[in-house]
């Protein structure tokens, strides 16, 4: 998670950890989510170079789980170049 | 893989075989990538609620592959809605 106003990130990390989310501040080789709302960015290239298991989803993943109140596919809100 | 012309899908196939990929012609639950030219379509959200892990790719992975002889993230070729 990068670079959210700190309202949107204070919202997004209540989500994620209501759903039993674990936040980890750099892309370790844990991080399974990178959530960003700012389109696909050529470091990310590089990123899954050292962790070939990351996903970069868009933040609406997050509030749809958050408005359904159910897990649901990080596929359709994948952030493509 | 759905709705190739056969000469197209006989070169994807030939291309995936020489990376160790395993075909099936339907998506049960060994499936991981399902190849399509074609975008999105709804039936992708049946089917991950069956298989969570699906990946939704562009043959232009595949061709990436070939062209550049060696494993590439298959994230940069995800198809999304």
């Amino acid at each position: 998670m990068a670079n959210f106003p700190n309202n949107e990130r204070r919202l997004l990390l209540r989500y994620i950890v209501a759903f039993n989310g674990v936040i980890e501040d750099y892309m370790t080789e844990k991080v399974q989510f990178v959530i960003t709302s700012e389109g696909w960015h050529d470091s990310f290239e590089d990123a899954l170079m050292e962790n070939a298991n990351l996903n970069f989803v868009k933040p609406a993943w997050i509030y749809a789980i958050n408005e359904r109140q159910k897990m649901l596919p990080y596929q359709p809100y994948t952030v493509v170049p």
